[in-house]
């Protein structure tokens, strides 16, 4: 399979797009630029909630890989995104507790096609991104999933902070990866979970911290800082495998 | 820090690379070239035990990005390699049992690098890789390491079937990730230890899997085949950590 990174550009083809239904995972509008046709645009892209950003000419110049733009491009996402109710769905089919995987701001696009891959063999049911500061579902992040895009659900909200308040009050737990906390083993990391990865360089943001009820750490034995974003959700998604394992013994 | 990944082209350069003792990873010669000048320099590759591949002149010049090359292009290692030596001295200065990471022909950078970072973080003393049909210490992969290989000592052998014999004849078990083999919690991961992660798309090479103690599996619930050969590596890796840190409790 194929998945392509969409670029569209020009003011026709990107209201084409949102008309016809696809899902938009950025647009990008000329600074200043509010005529008719770019309001029409901006009309359909309330409707998605789309992220709308205003850059310079020479920003759109190189994101429209310097072919016609008149002002307007928009990426496109490889694949559609689901609702958190889907996730609930799928854990609930499945007739297991649910268990979902947080990514707080992961930028590079192997990491979340990774962990993308991780959630799905790690049985959880979806995988949480938020709409700014992160990487979307592009083609790149569904080609390194292995596929794994087309089985296990991805959700994208504006504020993960507040997600995670409205699923705890949906009976979930939060655990996030932090070498501040206590050794994963130690944690009893059964039941209803949702597992918060933090960004590359900053880690887990302080608003979402606040709000988990673990802070989970791997033990560290070397001379670096810290593993790569989706090896420690590997790490930890399988330690909450393992524990789940256990409980079911 | 910066890791430059080295290209080097010209018959004199190449062969300078060489006398100053740049470690060279990979020499490519244009296919039938042998006058005097390039016997010279396969005279001192010999001494490295550099490998040497033939190739047509079309791929010569797409590796020295079409500049002048006369026949000869070396790519010379981001950093140097450590002998198998090292890493027992590693363990030893530590006071440890052995606990090495074999990567069975990785052949992404990505992947390559991020397992050098996770092998610093579970404490293992080292990482073997192949000569041949793998990634080596290229720049790329020092720096997806994150500074890792600076610290964790990387061997290259040629056969990596025999080096595991030669292993097990100073005490090492073997076990390599595979979907055939056991849970990995049901085995005995503790003691002097080889973890042998197998290539992305082909798994562990069934020489090698021969030779290993254990096969054990990652319990997988997914859709999809395998995860990603780094995140394999790191699940694997700190399950051995927590088997070790179970046994000295």
């Amino acid at each position: 399979m194929s998945y392509e990174e969409n670029t569209v550009m020009g003011r026709n083809a990107v209201l084409e797009a949102f008309r016809s239904g696809k899902t938009v995972d950025k647009l990008f509008i000329l600074d200043g630029c509010q005529d008719g046709p770019v309001k029409s645009i901006l009309r359909e892209s309330k409707k998605q909630s789309t992220l709308v950003k205003y850059v310079s000419k020479e920003r759109l110049d190189t994101l429209a890989g310097h072919e016609k733009h008149q002002g307007v491009v928009a990426i496109t996402a490889a694949c559609d995104y689901a609702e958190i109710d889907d996730l609930f769905a799928a854990a609930e089919q499945k007739g297991e507790d649910p268990f979902f995987i947080l990514c707080d701001e992961i930028e590079d696009p192997h990491n979340l096609g990774a962990i993308i891959r991780t959630a799905n063999l790690a049985g959880a049911h979806g995988v949480i991104i938020p709409k700014r500061h992160a990487v979307g579902l592009t083609g790149a992040v569904a080609k390194v999933s292995a596929g794994a895009v087309n089985y296990t659900p991805v959700a994208r909200v504006m504020n993960m902070a507040r997600t995670i308040e409205k699923l705890i009050d949906r009976g979930l737990w939060f655990v996030c990866g932090d070498m501040s906390g206590e050794l994963m083993y130690q944690q009893n990391l059964t039941g209803p979970i949702g597992l918060v990865i933090g960004n590359e360089g900053s880690g887990v943001g302080r608003l979402v911290k606040e709000k988990c009820d673990y802070v989970a750490a791997i033990p560290m034995k070397g001379d670096i800082d810290s593993l790569n974003a989706s090896v420690a959700a590997g790490v930890l998604a399988f330690e909450i495998v393992r524990q789940r394992f256990n409980a079911t013994k």
